[in-house]
């Protein structure tokens, strides 16, 4: 079959394809990413693209794909490349960029424009006023890293004492570890024989020492000061965060992220399952874009550390959702999905780099956060560690985690619950009209004048607007109900009088910014349809704070302080939060932002053994609730849909 | 470069070759194997060819290059392909036929011609009347194979009980086995769920359990009747033996031999070891050699039990000496041939079939039975465990193992030593002018008339003699003795009024068979250098018997059994041996013949955990004696270079 070339615009960028391909897939093709959360099912219409030349054909006919013809667009998901080569322009609505990611220390996403990172900078300066100074990564726990180097001189060996080369070294590094159990495997003990004579009889062994059984990373003749480094990554579903850690000095060397690469296969966990389990070879190829995405920031690492080597990074720990986990280790997540939701692993092996491709120190092991269940993943355990919560004499708190799901942990020294309700994703911008991740463009804030109605906003890195991210939706919300365009209910008052208020497409919508002020081609509204999802996902929220509060027996006060983690968290606005019902209203210094928890959870884990063990012991402990059982959550659920919630006794401070 | 055919006869086999390759290795590539016992080093003369057409170019002029050119022949691993195509002759003397393997239970080598087939059987049946009849490859310990099957019928998971499918699964393994340290691989994690599944949550596990520690090898759905053998592989520097087992019936089902495809780098352990070391790639070639040659094996096992499929076979357990380990798990064994002889392991990790490329299931397990010392090997262990001469109530035993080093260990219920001595090849016809293995045409009994002096004789499969196999060889000795022919100490009375005593180009020889009567060109004749050779040899097993003895205080007649092993050990005669003071002066009835010990004892640890526990800790027990230490077995070797021994003390019953 011949080939077509496909030309995507603004990048300029040429692909040769199959006909028959569709241009999502050409685009992935080309390196370039458009949006597609609904996974290319055709559904989200957020892949639209414009044809500038050439003639394609559409998969199907459907509503949405008929709305976006009229406006000159096509579903890239749903258009298929025919007899001709193309000219594809993606508007930058449907354009995946570089996004914001949250890396804490200050250190910003090296693929980022200048102004993004000043932005980012200024955002993280005012949150460190709520963050307790963590200085080193270690967080409290000693300094006893997941490898480590030891320095053995062996009992030359002669006729008398002829002991073979493995006995000899195995006997000096149980005396040194006081491990029974050490392993050494057949690729390390090939060359043996000649690595204890290079040096006679020094060597260097690099060991991982877990609860007194050791694995041998590498052993290397004398007493060589080898560089040791690890490698903690956060797995989000949506972005990527590697650290780069010097082992000995217990320090964060470096820091890079970047989005998933599994974002073409749709937004969310259910899609990124759905595209494993049912696509030919889904597995495969959705496991090695995770992978592609952590080489590339290992790359992206080296490149500004050069004085580092890929082989010099011996270990690496990962966090991440369940899901996440198990697309990682290429692990089939099928029944992920599927009730009674039960994961594959809640432990994972301990595997070679090589085993997965990654590509660091084939030899370097990887070990994966524990979860606690399908919805409750390693990225919770690695934050709860984080906080301490778990810790012997901790008082009662909760950590709260919001991105598509909303995963949170209650509990103190003596007991820990913990569930995910689906928040949806809402506050990333998917569902809503005009939503979008909080990158260059969006709308973080915005004032309405409760006289003229008129609004006033600001935008990330000041660009001209281009729709709104989480927490200007959050922001957007109260504002709506404070100046009484909406009700506690989220319905529109649609007889307010200015031109603002109309009746859209969908029903009543209200606009933020007309098309002359924006960089589209349309105005920026908000529609009752997005606020009713809004207030869906703050909803599920709060019901599931609720809810795990119930089966304690505790109540709002009981909590000590709230931990507000995750990349969104860093920028949510809590008084907001409080105002619209998502969080609840306890008093504001008792809310602490915690940043990337999962990632820092991952870095102690690396740094410190009784930090990884304790993770172990946090993730066998914590008590998964099940919301989708009994009426308990549905209950807390239908009353959480009000703004701020039925029951007002529980928000004292709000008024509305 | 352009190629060149060289056609090898009598096979009549035709390969492309560049210019500048040598015979040997062009033999090889053809898949013909040449004696080569110096390693290519064109020293030993065993690889001499005749090149019927075409010119070659010699490597370099050597005297002996230059006797066998006078008779028409060219060392093979000495002549280079020019620009010419040749055609090569292989003179019978030269090839390696597929010989007289040792295989038990009367199986026989499937290559083997049906005469020959025939006459092991004879032998074989012959040998019975030494042996205990040995029914049950058990050999006493109770039936609990390596690997087992392990039917589970888990909880169902359910909201209520939501505990990940790899937890469900190690937990109820827990419970089955009483192991706390169950293994299970991320490749067989990969797709429990669907397992788990498939059959409702009944699965059957095949593992492998050894003192508390298990591994997984596979998670099947349903309760079937999964078939589940395993391999027992005698790895020997010149033959290797497979027996293919019923794990569940703890029978062996069938058997299969063929010559080590290593022989073409050389006969003994050393020519393999400095090929691995020295040659380009030379530890891996060598390596994939064994691998290809037990993958032949098990390709013919698989042809006749049709049955069975490759991915049946579950678990694999070798035994060699200690360098035939180290190459089949590609192990550097530099340090086993250089002072103070230090092998890299005595204890081997257990490996994957994939690993090590080895064609059945590629997640069988592969033990090695652990060794030694450099010269005392697995094969050795494996022995010692048949023999049961370790058993809490033994009495003081002797096992003894003749091949290109004698073998042995001393010893009883308390205590063991062990040594190796260096015997050379001399009874596998190695550096014995007309030496060769036991095969067809080769003399193994003869009659020398003590008035006449003519010499009557029997060969293997009655074909006409073309050389003399090892027993052949050690009968010789004692007849040459007994008649007078030579005195003690080796020396020819070359005064003796007959035409067969004359002096060669190396010295004094005796004509065994005049040239019209052989299928060669020439006579066939023991030569004084020859005889010397032989004494060296059975001068350095009875000296090794002697020096263990000395080291535990004990005299030959405290030992109650001598043990035979070994492919050589079963077709010596004991009379003959004792005769020359080879094997000690005590009773007949005190030997027994146990046939090839190495492959019995692999089967034995295959299908009992309790033995291969064993293998390990007689391993650990046996004190290896290093007899290149003081002067304790020089002196023993002097004295045992005459006929029988310079004390005849020793040898009461024999009169010479
Ligand atoms: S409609 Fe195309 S990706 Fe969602
Ligand atoms: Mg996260
Ligand atoms: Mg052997």
């Amino acid at each position: 079959m011949n080939k077509r070339f496909v030309t995507f615009l603004p990048a300029g960028v040429k692909v040769e394809v199959d006909p028959g391909t569709d241009l999502l897939t050409a685009a992935g093709k080309a390196d370039i990413e458009i949006k597609a959360p609904c996974g290319g099912d055709g559904t989200c219409g957020k892949c639209a693209v414009h044809i500038k030349s050439g003639a394609a054909k559409a998969r199907r006919d459907s509503h949405l794909a008929a709305r976006l013809a009229e406006k000159g667009f096509n579903l890239a998901c749903q258009t298929l490349v025919q007899d001709e080569d193309l000219v594809v322009e993606i508007p930058k609505t449907s354009a995946m960029s570089k996004h914001q990611v949250l890396v804490d220390h200050h250190q910003v996403n090296s693929g980022m424009s200048e102004a993004l990172s000043n932005y980012l900078l200024h955002v993280w300066q005012l949150k460190e006023l709520f963050l307790e100074k963590q200085e080193s990564p270690l967080n409290g726990y000693p300094l006893n890293p997941l490898c480590r180097r030891i320095r053995l001189t062996l009992p030359v060996a002669n006729l008398q004492d002829n002991r073979d080369d493995l006995n000899r070294l195995t006997l000096a590094l149980k005396k040194e570890t006081k491990c029974t159990d050490i392993n050494i495997s057949l690729a390390i003990i090939r060359n043996l024989g000649e690595i204890l004579r290079a040096a006679h009889f020094k060597v260097t062994v690099l060991l991982s020492e877990v609860g007194g059984k050791a694995e041998v990373i590498a052993v290397e003749p004398g007493h060589g000061h080898q560089p040791l480094y690890g490698l903690a990554v956060d797995i989000g579903t949506t972005t990527v965060v590697a650290y780069l850690l010097d082992l000995e000095k217990g320090r964060v060397i470096d820091t890079a992220g970047t989005h998933n690469r599994q974002a073409r296969f749709g937004d969310d966990v259910i899609s990124r399952i759905v595209y494993a389990v049912d696509e030919t070879d889904g597995l495969k190829t959705i496991h090695q874009c995770i992978i592609d995405t952590i080489n590339t920031l290992i790359m992206d690492l080296l490149v500004k550390q050069r004085q580092i080597k890929e082989s010099d990074i011996r270990v690496i720990m990962t966090a991440g959702n369940t899901t996440m986990a198990h697309l990682f280790l290429g692990i089939n997540p099928k029944f992920i999905r599927l009730e009674p939701y039960i994961p594959t692993a809640n432990f994972f092996p301990v595997v070679k780099a090589q085993e997965v491709g990654l590509r660091v120190n084939p030899d370097a092991l990887v070990f994966s956060y524990p979860s606690v269940a399908s919805y409750v993943g390693g990225d919770i355990v690695s934050g709860t560690l984080f906080t301490g919560m778990g810790n012997a004499d901790a008082p009662i708190s909760l950590l709260i985690d919001i991105g598509t799901n909303g995963e949170m942990v209650l509990g103190s020294g003596d007991w820990l619950v913990t569930c995910s309700c689906s928040a949806g994703p809402a506050f990333e911008g998917s569902g809503i009209t005009y939503g979008m991740r909080a990158m260059h463009g969006a709308i973080e804030r915005l004032e309405i004048d409760p006289q003229t109605y008129e609004v006033s906003y600001t935008t990330i890195n000041n660009g001209k607007p281009i729709g709104i991210c989480g927490s200007g939706l959050i922001n957007c919300l109260a504002k709506l109900r404070r100046t009484g365009i909406i009700d506690r209910a989220g319905k529109f008052q649609t007889s307010l009088s200015t031109e603002r208020m109309r009746i859209g497409e969908t029903g009543p919508e209200y606009v933020l910014v007309w098309r002359d002020d924006t960089d589209l081609d349309r105005d920026i509204v908000i529609s009752e349809a997005d606020v009713k999802n809004l207030l869906r996902a703050k909803g599920a929220v709060f019901a599931g704070i609720r809810s795990l509060l119930n089966v304690v027996g505790f109540e709002l006060e009981s909590i000590e302080t709230i931990y507000v983690a995750g990349g969104f968290g860093n920028y949510l606005n809590i008084p907001d939060a409080i105002t619209i019902g998502l969080l609840p209203d306890i008093p504001i210094e008792k809310y602490k932002y915690v940043g990337n928890t999962s990632a820092k959870g991952a870095c102690m884990a690396l740094l410190s053994q009784e930090a990884w063990m304790e993770a172990n012991s946090l993730a066998g402990k914590m008590t998964y609730i099940e919301l989708s059982v009994g009426n308990l959550f549905m209950d807390e659920f239908v009353s959480s849909l009000f703004i701020p919630h039925t029951d007002l006794t529980l928000f004292p401070n709000v008024s509305l």
